[in-house]
């Protein structure tokens, strides 16, 4: 092996930007091995895993030696129909099982989306603050990103007034919206969403709608949609993307999927065969009873487990001592100004790293979602539940009743 | 939901070419379903399944009940430092386990790769025939795709000399060059690769090394390199991509790796985190044991059954009636001019077509693996086994025996 110097560079389109919550975690990291108590709350995953009978399915399947074999590109026929019968189940729609696409999680279905979707050159709209991934790989295939600024006087969601004044700028080819969003947790109910569809309709813009958060949701007692709206309840040539990864607890096995519009369907499929081949097996046939009764019971108790500890949170607020925060409708994140704590720490990134240092709490920086003013944000998840929840808020205060001035705390500017 | 029709397209970059052999495997589909007895010669995938170990070590994760939650992007550290043993057991490599980045199978790191490496309008030269993905993932990625004419003169493989050729035509930024080759099988030996690998340095051509198909080979006793050369045994700046599927027979499990070069190391390591998150968690805990000696041997075994079955298929080409086959130094495919068959039949595809049709053997026309000349080829996958192959041989020579012309065979013509 040669160990002369590289004479090759990178391509100009892989300089992307490094999250500021990597220096957190791998902070994380290196204080719990000298042996520190660390609180994470830094992920975006729920911590309870599979339903029990998909974790046994994946059991029994392995078990039995079976060649694991390429499926189809789109998936096996057996889940695509579980997953249409869901979408009875929670909207009431009648969704043809061969425009459900079984796609590597939701980010195979990112790619395979915009790929099918957008062209190079075409500008594609999305919410600041809002899941960095969208744009990284908006990017990287060549789309042009419309980042929207969207604060709490619009729940941080687009509105057709922000979007008219995005494609005054020039004509926009798509429009991301996510509901739940990342990092706020807001919600955009079925009024809005259907003013968004008939803008996009109106524009010829495709609207991709990720529902990827859909059951992770805190509705009042009797509201309309507790689970969240689904696009195709007002227009199927809407791009509607979700996953196993959140309500179900199964991040690490990477599936998810796509509600296909009808000209979409071919092109995914093409693109998928070369693309991927096939999503995996294993967790496609593991995934078939994540829509028995007994898993749905299971996952509704995980969310209530999320409900209990964003109480927790809210009830809290005061001994937190952060500014406003999102309103969280669902999701697991708290999205908080850091009101009179910036005027101390200078930055989100700042804080978070002198809040992990002494008082052994990891959050995310605004910064990773807002390019442009994240930098006075942070996000909370509370995935963890509500005991690690309940010691970082008093891990916090206490941080807070220290004495901080800008000079003491200047090791953590960034 | 709404059934207007749709007022969208889907991008240009999406529309690929439909494989050849999508018409064929819908048909072996159909006829099996009519109860007729079907030999399927077209699967490029072992129908072995993983190593046990890798089968236990699967259905005790998933008993476990432990949560599988996202890993790093590049992989879990035990797996990547089994694979760097690997290199070292093969082929005497020490390779630094932070150089290797596990993926979602070998498709997975090539979009990473390709991503990471060019950038679109970049010209990416490849073997034709060749594995179609490349060039489809390639186009979806906005580069330019620069075709190398190989025949069985250079044994389907670039050389420099081609090279030379395929640069006068404008700088290349990138080569691929896949040992043993789909559909041809044929290998690069060191001096070829050495050749190869010195051109690319010369021109400051970045090299991807496909050798997905390493230790799927069939060596004379006492050869030099019985498992492949790889192309870090010659310079560590080329990318090269590897995978569980073959080999290790899991398919289905989208399991692969790739060597990083030290210049893409961080931008593999950012994209990925954006493009896929991580590579399958369950299928990453449960390979571990795939370098086991038990699991190597089990693996052999599944080779020695292919080398078998590609004994029979030379013992009997005469029998089979078609012409000049590639020489099948690796892979599991028999690449072969159909000969005086084409005078009867006008094309592979037509030809393949009257052959499931007649004789109920499934085999590959050319056309998706090389656009300009491979409507006089065919690939027979012979990973099916010896009886399969056997049975197919039998049926094939019957079939020739019958009486065909052209006009017969007029209903079969594409």
């Amino acid at each position: 092996m040669t160990t002369t110097p590289p004479a090759f560079s990178p391509s100009r389109r892989s300089q992307v930007q490094p999250f500021e919550v990597m220096d957190i975690l791998d902070r994380v990291a290196v204080l719990r091995a000298e042996g520190r108590d660390v609180v994470s709350l830094c992920a975006g995953e729920p911590s309870g895993g599979a339903p029990s009978l998909v974790s046994q399915a994946a059991a029994a399947l392995h078990a039995s030696g079976r060649a694991l074999t390429y499926t189809s590109a789109l998936g096996i026929r057996e889940l695509r129909t579980e997953i249409a019968g869901h979408y009875r189940r929670w909207y009431g729609l009648d969704v043809d099982p061969a425009r459900v696409a079984i796609t590597t999680g939701s980010s195979g279905a990112f790619v395979l989306g915009f790929l099918a979707a957008f062209d190079a050159g075409d500008r594609v709209a999305l919410a600041r603050p809002g899941y960095p991934a969208y744009r990284n790989i908006l990017r990287a295939l060549g789309c042009e990103v419309v980042e929207i600024d969207c604060g709490p006087e619009v729940r941080f969601q687009p509105t057709p007034e922000l979007l008219d004044a995005a494609q005054a700028a020039g004509p926009l080819a798509g429009l991301i919206v996510a509901s739940p969003a990342n990092p706020t947790g807001t919600m955009v109910d079925r009024a809005e969403l259907t003013a968004i569809s008939q803008w996009c309709e109106a524009h010829s813009v495709r609207l991709v709608s990720d529902e990827i958060y859909h059951g992770v949701t805190y509705p009042e007692a009797g509201a309309d949609d507790p689970r969240g709206v689904c696009a195709w309840e007002i227009d199927d040539r809407a791009l509607v993307i979700s996953s196993f990864s959140k309500y179900w607890g199964m991040t690490g096995w990477r599936l998810g999927w796509m509600l296909l519009p009808e000209d979409l369907a071919r092109p995914v499929d093409a693109l998928a065969g070369n693309v991927a081949l096939c999503p995996p097996a294993p967790a496609q046939y593991a995934a078939v009873p994540a829509f028995a009764e007994e898993s749905y019971l299971e996952c509704d108790e995980a969310v209530a487990e999320f409900a209990r500890t964003r109480k927790l949170l809210l009830d809290n607020e005061a001994r937190l001592g952060w500014g406003t925060a999102a309103p969280a409708d669902g999701a697991f994140y708290y999205w908080a100004d850091l009101g009179t704590q910036l005027d101390r720490f200078g930055s989100s990134a700042a804080y978070a790293k002198a809040l992990i240092e002494e008082a052994g709490v990891a959050i995310t920086p605004g910064g990773d979602f807002d390019d442009r003013a994240g930098g006075r944000s942070v996000r909370l998840s509370f995935a963890a539940g509500s005991i690690a929840v309940g010691e970082a808020i008093e891990r916090i205060a206490a941080f807070h009743a220290r004495p901080h001035t800008m000079a003491t705390s200047r090791v953590y500017r960034v």
